[in-house]
């Protein structure tokens, strides 16, 4: 099968062997020994000195748990939305008895930080901004997330980045960008199955942690640190996935951070170029396509869901259909973590060969 | 290894294996048909026509579901604690704003439930009892835990249960005993690796959720209900470890319920005759004694910590130490999940030779 979504990505084999290791204590020298081989390794890709704590949840959970610890009830959060994920902060700030104040971008393009620094200025009370740097639902990157940051700073706020679908990917230079708080999770970039999630945290952050009384206990990140400085999680971690963790980091370094960017990079252009061979159009804007995902408009008369069951049955292809208000006009070819371009050429073939079955013809064989 | 901690418990290999199969969309059709179908049987484990929602998370996690889809800020929530886990209720209701009213029973013991009855006699207030039904940390099951349900309800308030140690092991009635919410966990008997909770949630519990205020995003039992219904999640779940569950249930089921709580009563009992035979003391009262794990007294003189890594390193067998108060006073034996005779002699030895190697006289060999 051909998986070709943007996460879960598939997993190397030797990573899905490495979590079907004998089951170890989870409060035992081996599991000690394990989270801080992970976690130092973790921290790296973050490219962070800073905390990074892994826990036991999807890449949402990390998102509540950036959320419970640093957004106090009551406040106004300023929430930059460029996608479904973007909403999806709103939806959690909401939940947590804050206020979010939506910034919404047209879907397709990237945040511009003049807008973010004018919102800013308009409501000085906001103290935190919520914000996708990779926007899955559109195939959009935040490209210009170092500038947010400063805007960001420059006002005082604390920033909190959704960074599930690109850190590991696309470069994310935490520290060097000033991030405060970041989210990523196992089932993308890193190769690992679905189940953790990693929050970056500085040290603005903590101390947003420590006045902060938002209902918190699983996802407490005060008690995950604690509970690393003696080699453990504060409730039993998802032992079988620190496992693949652990084997997918081991790959990830031979390889290289630096290569692994580049293949992204390569892998999204051809298949940012196959489509737009095929006659199709992306969502995104010139100069904002992701590099772990691409949307592609749903050619006119083409039924969403019958490519998708073609793809899968005919060509052995698995795409993302669009998700909230994009249901049915777009599809989502993944291209992030365990991905070569035979992956990406046989990707593209299946495109084309359903949207022949559909009686829709592509560009220059019609 | 001889993982002998009350979770998580050995992983059978088959299961293990399971767990590598290929990753797969967790919006398509194979994620649909699995989801049901671990579902279904959990259901019947946990001997309920209600509901039982899945959460990636470990048991605690399950745990706050529990709290925060069900308990009120500020109200007055009974919490009959036996033990540790009993605590953590305490600190999730106390977290979530609502007041814990703590019954505490003395480590070793059951709570009876005419102490219940009498607390809520006098505090008509409370509307909601949570309960551990197996302590892991003593070596307690909750073996009133019918008799419970009956008082409860008689007060007109809501039962949750942590059965995460119990149930899959130990029988839990869900319907036929009237319990509204139950908690259980992966790792346990359920021979799975850590990652996923399962709670159930009757008629009684929804309306209690649907009027609840508490904030909840990812732990939200009513998205998880919506989700199941289309035969999904409503965030990614921990694939792999469904994988590993739909074949463990196999396992489960071809060994018969019966046989399994059979099973596990036997090689308690094996445990427990074991122990007293080298002169050791339980921490449980007679009749109350866990059938998935047995708390041992250490005994005077023994270090805790050094019987720990002795065990460990000499006799290749990993036991847990107590928790809270009860560090370096106890040991804890699991025998739950997939565990054999052979495992439960081969601790026993190992419990024997650590103790000689410390100098302690075991009994009949001074």
């Amino acid at each position: 099968m051909n998986l070709r979504i943007p996460g879960p990505t598939p997993v190397p084999s030797e990573v899905a062997q490495a979590g079907a290791a004998e089951m170890i204590n989870h409060r035992g020298p081996e599991f000690d020994a394990l989270i801080r081989r992970v976690t130092e390794r973790v921290k790296r890709v973050y490219q962070t000195e800073h905390d990074v704590l892994t826990l036991t949840a999807s890449g949402t959970g990390g998102m509540e748990a950036a959320v419970a610890n640093h957004v106090t009830p009551g406040e106004r959060a300023l929430v930059v939305t460029i996608g479904e994920f973007g909403k999806r902060f709103v939806e959690i700030v909401d939940a947590y008895g804050a206020q979010p104040v939506e910034l919404a971008v047209e879907f397709g393009q990237a945040a511009d930080p003049a807008r973010i620094d004018a919102a800013l200025k308009a409501d000085p009370a906001i103290q935190t901004v919520l914000i996708t740097h990779n926007e899955t639902s559109t195939g959009v990157t935040n490209v210009y997330l170092p500038e947010v940051a400063e805007v960001v700073h420059r006002h005082g706020a604390l920033l909190i980045v959704d960074a599930i679908s690109s850190l590991s990917s696309i470069p994310v230079k935490t520290d060097a960008w000033n991030l405060d708080v970041v989210v990523s999770g196992s089932q993308k970039g890193w190769m690992t199955a679905p189940g953790l999630a990693f929050v970056s945290v500085n040290e603005r952050a903590w101390e947003r942690q420590a006045a902060n009384k938002t209902p918190r206990y699983y996802f407490d990140l005060r008690k995950a640190r604690s509970s690393l400085e003696k080699g453990e999680t504060p409730w039993t971690p998802a032992v079988s996935l620190f496992f693949q963790l652990d084997r997918a980091l081991d790959l990830m370094f031979e390889e290289g951070l630096d290569a692994i960017y580049e293949r992204h990079r390569r892998l999204a252009r051809m298949t940012r170029e196959g489509m737009k061979a095929l006659g199709l159009e992306l969502l995104a804007a010139e100069g904002v396509e992701s590099d772990t995902v691409t949307a592609v408009k749903m050619p006119a008369k083409v039924d969403g869901s019958k490519f998708l069951s073609i793809a899968q049955q005919e060509f052995d292809a698995v795409f993302a259909g669009g998700q909230g208000s994009l249901r049915g006009k777009i599809f989502r070819f993944g291209h992030l973590g365990y991905v070569t371009e035979e992956d990406v050429r046989a990707g593209l073939r299946a495109v084309e060969g359903t949207l022949a079955q559909l009686g829709h013809a592509v560009a220059g064989r019609a």
